[in-house]
């Protein structure tokens, strides 16, 4: 019998699977000792349904390949809409609350043989009051947010994936402080349904693994966009690299960009093609753009929760709300012409870059557990709606992980996926 | 004593409230009772919460004008979260079902005071197959759909108000078929937060009152766009106006045809410049590549139901859904990117024309109450975004209404209601 299996990739664990190297029953139990080892100080889930989960690895269609996914446990954001567990959106006016539906997202790994391990912790409404998960890396550590159960849950080898969110820089930061691929798609590439609003404009539904080509694997099943899934890609597609510093460089510390640099001189080294690559202008302003579009679609997503339960929200959401409460609409419409402007633009710069590279997040995972670090390195690839994803790999001089951040053309999500692949094995 | 308050329009029953001339309970016992003599010919409702109504009305807050929507009732379509009323979506899945939140449009008329009365009949899922209502002008005929029960209601003189939604032509038909004002606001002018989604890309909230003035006022309300409440608008707006035959003119039946050239050359005589107006041609297949995009995002949003309740869905939705997954996603693609440029491409062409004019639906409300009625005068504007307004005020062989569609550029929805309330006096 193979040892911790809980270690396998995605794709690895569906091999094993399907060669009979390793059955439903030994994955789970796997993580399952896993989780219980580490739960308690990691603090990644919300809910865990172990019974359901070895009813259904045990059951006949768990032990033959009856869907790509078939015996996989996959952690779900506690977002996301499950019909047999509770789903709290991360806020106490919430606890205990039933939904009547599965997401779409949800319903489909189950409808491809995933099993719904359970649901991994997010901030309050996904926005920025954490909740209470550590980082697996250093415990005194945030994990980032808003999908930090996921991000920590699959960087402490409970699952091998697990589906996150992200309406500012909710994926690819966790991703980065927790040391894990983080995958945000083009905007509306995965479906949104059952997944609680926070910005519906700018909300994403991502994945977090451990592989760039088990984000691909899994992001193709969730959307029904067969070209994401790389894995069976022959020959290396060597990328043509933008290194882009954007307006936020100066945001980042002074290891992280040295770390940054040297990644792209080295990539430059193994064969690829890198040389600066300067934004647009209308992405100057972007990332605040960003913050008040954001802040004005809470002040309706959020509208029945202030107004009805206002002692039951956090000081940070009611503030992020009331701010919201007091942007013109005229500032909102043009806020979204921007980011829609943003895009074409981007595009239309790229010319001959295959994508473009820059820092996930500002440095290591700041220390402490009551803030979840800052989203500048993500608002503007989130509002221009491009796909971006968290190749980890770099260490910090705590010794933490550091995220290189890869974006691609708007809807060019596979090649960016097959330039982050090749990243990930010379980085 | 006013008789028959439950026939004011919204404002004037708001001037009437805010004046001491009427007082909330006297507007919701007439309303009441319009209800307890229709509603079993008309079936518009799934569910009335009179008793909390009553006390809403009789309340301190309601006798003063704490609101701008103060003391007025409203109908909301069942497809929308109400969190101390039954939530159904039009399916037998969700008989009885209860949200746990309030919709965003939900609170937001809470909060400004209105009176939520209940809930309206939804078809299934707001897609084809019809509910139990039927037509308040002819109790043989159908209502449209799928706001059928708000259309019922306002027509049927049971409130001066309700919500509807509309992804092909679920506002705008229904309007026309009943005799309403059914007003779709540009995309993502109105909250979509608590609404069961259809295909959210083209879900729209829109609003179904009596005047075209009550329309602006409402959704000003909703959406916090001021602008749209041109109800204090001194001096008439005579606008420019494109007669636009659509590519689907062939669909209206030779005398709607006939009324709608007819209204065009009456407004021409009171004083509007009104001229023939061809659409892009990019407009030449929108219609097929809206239903292509629906049917795709449907297969998503359906995807729970079908794959768990696959009994309790109808023939009719199941052969949609069916449909949407075998939808390529590369064409769902395309789909949107026409979509996205059809809204540039006609704002361009519209050069100096204010709005365009076209038949809301290709005649009367057809009989019977098996379906409800072809949305073929609706795909093209909702898939573009752009907003759009039934004015009644035409009639059929039948003595059935038949509606003007008003359409306007996207983001121009201020100017197509000035316009839109121009029309009305002079149609």
């Amino acid at each position: 019998m193979m040892s911790q299996p809980n270690r396998l990739s995605l794709l690895e664990a569906a091999s094993a699977l399907s060669d009979g190297k390793l059955t439903a029953e030994t994955l789970l139990a796997s993580c399952l000792e896993r989780i219980s080892e580490r739960e308690g100080d990691v603090g990644a889930w919300m809910h865990i349904n172990a019974d359901s989960a070895k009813a259904q690895a045990s059951a006949p269609a768990a032990k033959t390949t009856t869907g790509p996914l078939s015996g996989l446990p996959i952690g779900i954001k506690d977002l996301i809409d499950t019909v047999d567990m509770p789903t709290g959106y991360g806020s106490p006016i919430y606890e205990g609350h039933q939904p009547a539906q599965d997401a779409a997202c949800v319903a489909t790994i189950r409808n491809a043989g995933g099993i719904v391990l359970g649901k991994t912790v997010s901030t309050e409404f996904a926005y920025f009051q954490p909740g209470k998960t550590a980082n697996p890396n250093d415990l005194t550590r945030t994990p980032g947010g808003s999908s930090s159960g996921s991000a920590a849950a699959v960087a402490d080898y409970h699952v091998p994936a697990a589906l996150g969110t992200q309406t500012a820089g909710s994926i690819i930061r966790p991703a980065s402080y927790c040391g894990v691929v983080g995958y945000k798609p083009s905007y509306g590439f995965l479906p949104l349904t059952g997944i609680r609003p926070l910005a519906p404009s700018m909300d994403h539904l991502g994945v977090m693994t451990r592989t760039v080509k088990d984000a691909g694997f899994l992001a193709a099943i969730l959307g029904r966009r067969p070209e994401l899934d790389i894995s069976n890609q022959s020959g290396d597609f060597v990328p043509t690299i933008g290194f882009c510093q954007t307006p936020q460089w100066d945001a980042a510390d002074a290891t992280t960009q040295s770390l940054i640099e040297d990644a792209a001189t080295r990539l430059g080294k193994a064969g690829a093609k890198v040389s600066n690559f300067t934004l647009p202008d209308i992405f100057a302003t972007l990332a605040s753009a960003h913050g008040i579009a954001m802040d004005y679609e809470v002040s309706f997503t959020g509208l029945y929760d202030v107004s009805n339960h206002p002692d039951q929200a956090s000081a940070k959401f009611r503030e992020r709300f009331d701010a919201g409460m007091n942007v013109l609409t005229s500032d909102y419409d043009k806020a979204l012409d921007q980011a829609k402007l943003s895009r074409t633009a981007l595009s239309d710069a790229m010319g001959d870059y295959d994508i473009l590279i820059c820092p996930s997040a500002p440095g290591e995972a700041p220390v402490g557990l009551n803030a979840t670090g800052d989203p500048v390195f993500n608002r503007i690839w989130t509002f221009s709606g491009v796909p971006c994803i968290n190749v980890p790999g770099l260490s910090g001089p705590n010794n933490m992980p550091v995220g290189l951040q890869v974006i691609g053309r708007f809807g060019d999500d596979a090649r960016m996926l097959k330039a982050a692949d090749w990243i990930s094995r010379h980085l």
